[in-house]
């Protein structure tokens, strides 16, 4: 409240009292009161961005709620932005019509293309967005010593950060075996924000390893997939983000922990989000309604999306209607489902009936930092892969799940290198290093994606974000490639020639800095000729940017190799017999 | 966490994972799980003064529970300990043996004596003690400009103590009236400590008012007195402190506010705690059983004595029994009363059945600053009333009440001066500036007391402590003001000659030196000696300490005059007819 002056705040007291009239007053809401647990009929006074209470307010402008329901702006615990490749303010101008008000991002994908530099630019890029941006720090910068990322962030680093306003603290810690080992670096980052927010990342821990875990001072997890899981870290005291993204959804599994005793330390968090259920199903507003749909009270379920986070991060001004919280609220005509009909932040409303009613063209926008793409001359050669003795260690991808199969496949040779097989769907796997120049790119195979022609590339790979193409011939490949490089990053599908489709994502390789709507529309289409060439995945695309990421079970390909994951090492292309 | 090196975190997260182990561990004990809600018998692992959690664990030293209760050590939200009359230390050794492991304290006492050098003095002698002592900082130091204190605490002055580790906020803003009118000083202390904690105290405030006193961004009130003011209070997002204290007793009554969705919300505190009470019935202990005596679920009462209070304070590893939180906690072999048998902090056992195991001499003890005593030589003089016309302005005081009457009664005329008339119970009444040299006393009468002879003194005087005394003759004011100067402040009864009996309160002239169970043995003498001199109070010092408060109607005596509080002005000592 440093920019808060005695005047402004007696002026606010004033109104609050009624010795002069409010800015704003909504007369006749049904306001949901996440305090008393109760839902009255009120006229809701607003003045200089606040909830000034309710009351027989005289108002400059009075505005009819019609019997509307009112509740809090929602509030996302836990959400990287990078998954809906949007902007920031393209992310906000999406959420804002569907109710969110204020993130807490873990700008951890930003930060592992372009270090500091990114998670910079995009405090930058939310500073006077008609959204709060709150952001906890990436903790693991790079994931793995198995790749090569854009960054290594140090304690030292994050501490540079740390004094920020909207920093709030440590995000996912999700290199739990680090924490267990207590490797000094991780120490030193943890103790660094170990009296606010650490956020944990702890898939399966329980007993005595969740102890350790929780002794190191984590507060939260989002990765409870099991009942019993979550009940456990919440009776050890964690706050258990109760996740419901495009890619995980928990709800349903972790509903019946949330408890009388344990329902002020859960909160809805949404991940990841991608841009078409952004568009279609919104965001929070999704898992709020999926909640009572599943039989939560409409009560605590908009509890669970606003107080509750608001309370875990120590923001005592938001997540609630009440006099002295912030004026972010939405009214819905209907409890359940909640349906935000008029969105207001900081008092003005920004949204109706989906509609933005703010310029998204009028929010600060700095320039981007150039993305990474330290990529030379794509080579054939390079490609290239020499028949050894032994079948092919071959990735499996399978549908519906990130988990991909350490496979045996005996190589198609020809003329002595091993050649992609379309009859057998062996497809070649290239990752470019897209961070150092002169790096030749690592090469293996896949199976599992179907494709009959041409080739896909991504600079979307978990985690570092590299450039990652798969193809049923070398020069498909080396076209897609060409393509995301030449843009700056994104997403391309296309053959040897003639047919190429590309989606630019000129921030950092991950992000557009288009509309919503045409990211979709961009991004089905590049689906759309996925499945024309031959693809039989759903989600062509996503099963390709996870191919890099080595922590998820049982084979990856990073720019580094091939990488056995059981044994958290490379291992070589040909399997010996 | 500053102190905490990454080795230290290692090695406790190691013990937590039994790689070594414990140094402690607690086995049998049945957990009272106030995060789970559940009671489930566990062995519990301490190491280096936390808990690792509960598990198989080898330990150092293995401590048999015999399948007692284990809950966190008791925090209180409020308290004055210039109530107890005990020094911090002696005050640790009284409340440790009753569960109480952490205090809120608000040292508005101490600061109303000595301005920041009090509150500097009371952070140095709680360094190190086995006891969290946290403040607030005295927002309203003098409490009203009616009277003279030792100090004048600006927002400036705050702003220099606002950094130290155990500071947490600004306490009882108690000039609601001030809140309500926006004034600057007010604004800048509130604006101070808006991002964190602002205690409120608004009795009886609701409605407009209310939301204008929230709107400032105030968090708490302890002050509620009645069922619907704290479901108001609640509903509007305040957090309720439920007091039980010696002298307000507010459980029965608020009780029912303590709902499922605004319990996370509710904490139990004494705000004050007079010494014999802490000597025969404890401390919060005594609140958690009637609380439960009265009804409530024991796990409830005991959550609302321990981690609602850490969780709005902001204390992240306290209130709770689990992996990461500080080993603070008792063992009671019942539930129902909760008895504490052992109690440990730090892990550290401090307290068998009542005896305490530490040593209080071994703690920290700074220097006590001089209690400020500027009263010269003592003059009959200045206590002679000069007659006028019409009758005096007589405070009229009540048992078992704050409130005290605005009477007339004639007064006693002898030689052309006003005299006390023992037969009608019109005694004088003396307020000695103690801050500033060479004042005169202010002079008044009281009735109600019914003292027949001698008189009593006490440098305990809300708020601003200066030297009040009540007298049946000059002769026995002087003598016992005389006695209570030159120890410092304290309290005295005594008659002309012989009888005099003296509880010296070093400390500022509001604490003893000494040990609790002497403290109440002197006090008490000094309670039994006044009703031996014909006093018809049960407790004559503390309704003397609060006739110099001109915030408790009806008719005060402060060291610059008689104040009729309803006008809240001064009013001569003979009304005109």
């Amino acid at each position: 409240m440093t920019d808060w002056s005695g005047e402004r705040l007696k002026r606010m007291i004033d109104a609050a009292q009624g010795l002069r009239p409010v800015e704003l007053c909504i007369r006749g809401c049904r306001l949901v009161n996440v305090f008393s647990g109760e839902i009255e009929t009120v006229n809701l006074g607003i003045d200089d961005g606040f909830f000034v209470g309710w009351g027989d307010y005289e108002a400059e402008r009075a505005l009819d709620a019609e019997g509307m329901y009112a509740c809090a702006g929602f509030i996302d615990g836990h959400i990287h932005i990078e998954s809906t490749m949007l902007s920031p303010a393209q992310f906000t101008a999406a959420v804002l019509p569907w109710g969110t008000t204020a993130v807490v991002a873990d700008p951890h994908e930003m930060a592992n293309v372009y270090g500091v530099e990114g998670i910079r630019y995009l405090l930058d890029a939310t500073e006077g967005v008609p959204l709060d941006f709150y952001f906890n720090l990436p903790s693991c910068v790079p994931a793995t010593p198995l790749e090569t990322s854009g960054a290594r962030l140090t304690a030292t680093d994050l501490a540079g950060l740390k004094s920020h306003p909207r920093v709030l603290g440590l995000a996912e810690m999700m290199n739990f075996p680090g924490v267990l080992m207590g490797i000094p670096e991780i120490m030193d980052k943890i103790l660094l924000f170990r009296d606010g927010v650490v956020d944990g990342h702890a898939p399966g821990l329980g007993g005595l390893g969740l102890n350790g875990y929780l002794s190191a001072g984590i507060g939260s997890d989002h990765e409870c997939t099991a009942l019993e899981e979550a009940r456990e870290k919440l009776a050890k005291g964690m706050t258990i983000m109760i996740r419901e993204g495009s890619q995980s959804k928990d709800l349903q599994a972790l509903l019946p922990a949330v408890g009388a005793q344990s329902w002020p330390r859960c909160m809805f968090v949404s991940d990841d989000r991608h841009p078409d259920d952004l568009l279609r199903s919104g965001h929070m507003n999704a898992i709020v309604n999926r909640a009572m749909s599943l039989g939560m009270e409409p009560l605590r379920a908009l509890t669970l999306a606003s107080w509750t986070a608001a309370r875990y991060f120590g923001l005592p001004r938001q997540g609630a209607v009440a006099p002295g919280f912030q004026a972010d609220f939405t009214l819905s005509r209907t409890l359940d489902p909640w349906v935000p009909s008029r969105v207001f932040k900081g008092g003005l409303e920004v949204a109706r009936d989906g509609r933005l009613l703010v310029d998204p063209g009028s929010w600060s926008a700095p320039a981007v930092p150039p993305s990474p793409m330290r990529i030379g001359r794509l080579l054939a050669g390079d490609l290239r892969v020499e028949l050894r003795d032994g079948p092919l260690r071959v990735i499996g991808v399978q549908e519906g799940t990130l988990l991909t199969r350490n496979l045996r496949m005996e190589p198609r040779a020809e003329g002595g290198v091993a050649v992609p097989d379309v009859d057998r769907d062996l497809l070649k796997l290239v990752v470019y290093n897209r961070y150092i120049e002169g790096k030749r790119p690592s090469v293996a195979f896949a199976t599992g994606f179907g494709l009959k022609r041409g080739a896909l590339a991504t600079t979307v790979a978990h985690d570092s974000h590299n450039l990652i193409c798969l193809g049923t011939s070398d020069a498909a490949i080396l076209r897609v490639a060409e393509a995301v490089r030449d843009c700056g990053g994104g997403m391309a599908v296309g053959t040897e020639e003639g047919d190429l489709e590309v989606l630019p994502l000129p921030i950092g390789g991950l992000m557009s800095d288009g509309l919503l709507r045409d990211v979709v529309e961009r991004f089905e289409s590049l689906q759309a000729r996925s499945r024309a060439l031959g693809c039989s995945l759903a989600h062509p695309f996503m099963a390709l940017s996870f191919l890099a990421l080595p922590v998820i079970p049982e084979l990856k390909l990073t720019d580094l190799g091939l990488v056995d994951v059981a044994s958290f090492s490379f291992v070589p292309l040909f399997a010996s017999k």
